[in-house]
């Protein structure tokens, strides 16, 4: 498809935002902006030639933008958008990158102009650490990416969100309800950190000269994690996580259980039950 | 180290015993030896010239092998150590690759031949998959090997043992007691093969459509396991994973209530810990 119509502005240039400004690159917008408050990061940007330019007052930028990207931390998100009611460019797209969308798509819809479009989106990529050094276009490559339109959104916005998202080369595009994504996400990401953290916080963590082998090191591997937007996104979505770890502790006492009676075969079927899962998603 | 001296046999050609002889190949040995029941196997080893000679009958191989490498399962080890005491060379050395050691070193170290030095041995490697045909000397190169050994051991077959795995190309290898190899083995292998099961059998894992990133991707690669062999293994160590996963869920249910508070600061201290303990391990 040809982008060159478009300008687009990325709305914080740390890992997911950069990652965004490196991958939008190749895409041949006529013009790809960034703001961010960190106005080494912007120059940086510039530098690298993977930005045409970098502001940190978002009011010319947003004023000329058929599209905006936030990749803020979910609070942020609603605040820049509420801050910037007035600059947004006339019948644009503003889409986000948050991982817990309850308490940003509705929110965000109910105080927008109504020429403008929300597009709710969740790229599911990312490192364990974060900030704009180690973006890179490459954690998008064969990555997912969940959008969750609502009523209110228009099919042609979409539809033009999905060809961007193609061609930054993700694998596969989602479209769910915002409910169904932050009950999903609580499962397949977020439970995954909590039992990363919960091992590194083991008193078994404190000995000297563990040994590990493959299971131990990609099992904990996220447990890196950068704390402060994970645990934001933790309270944000508190019911579905709850109920996913209540959940994963039920079949924890289950497999538990069955190891104390020494009951071969069913942990065998629970075994065997898991690997067909594991293969069939 | 000259191994031109050594006749060696290994015996249960699946993954382990496979790359065993894969690696040992290039160790210089005066005869790499295997034995199996599956003839299909030994002639393919054969073939691939990673073994000298495959034997269905154990009692030749035996009878001349300064160093015996047993690679079955952990209640089949104990077997064919008695069902072949008579078989093995005078003076010679017994190892195993078994992943739980309280049921093994001290029944084979009271039941075999005084002249003869058992000394268990567990190499941190593995695949998701088991057999031969995926056997790979590359699954030990840069991975963790416990001894276990005992007063009962002799100090040069210990350093004998290790120059071999040296020569595997193992990075670390580690002496424990079989009690702390057990405990320790709970913790960072047998638990994380439970959270990978448990999280494949979530009612979640039903649904269509479903997202994931890397972190979904790794913290479930293992659900992809042997059942027959892991199950065997947890009951076997019953006591330390059943203590593993009530220290997990404690841990978890700490995270939980702290959600439901939405307590940031109490959660973000758990996860800078578990990033520094991630960090220093």
């Amino acid at each position: 498809m040809d982008f060159s119509d478009f300008n687009i502005s990325i709305v914080g240039l740390g890992l997911i935002g950069g990652s965004f400004a490196k991958s939008l690159r190749k895409c041949g917008f006529k013009n790809l902006w960034a703001i961010d408050i960190n106005q080494e990061n912007l120059r940086k940007a510039e530098e690298l030639n993977i930005i045409d330019k970098g502001f940190t007052n978002p009011s010319i930028p947003l004023s000329k933008s058929d599209i905006t990207i936030i990749c803020l931390y979910p609070e942020l998100v609603v605040k820049f958008i509420q801050d910037n009611l007035k600059n947004f460019k006339e019948n644009s797209i503003i889409t986000d990158a948050t991982g817990v969308k309850s308490n940003i798509v509705e929110v965000i819809q109910n105080l927008i102009r109504d020429d403008i479009d929300f597009i709710g989106g969740h790229p599911m990529a990312g490192k364990e650490s974060k900030g704009f050094d180690i973006s890179s276009a490459k954690i998008f490559e064969n990555a997912d990416y969940i959008l969750t339109p609502t009523m209110r959104n228009k099919p042609e916005n979409i539809k033009l969100l999905k060809e961007i998202i193609k061609e930054m080369k993700f694998e596969k595009i989602v479209e769910t309800s915002v409910k169904d994504h932050d009950e999903m996400i609580a499962y397949v990401s977020q439970l995954p950190h909590i039992i990363a953290t919960s091992i590194m916080n083991n008193s078994m963590a404190d000995k000297e000269n563990i040994c590990s082998g493959g299971s131990f090191k990609d099992i904990t591997r996220v447990s890196n994690v950068n704390s402060d937007l994970w645990v934001e996104l933790l309270i944000e979505n508190k019911d579905n996580v709850v109920k996913q770890i209540k959940d994963f502790i039920t079949q924890l006492e289950v497999i538990e259980n069955l190891i104390d009676l020494k009951d071969y075969h069913k942990l065998k079927e629970i075994f065997d039950k898991g690997r067909e899962n594991k293969e069939r998603i």
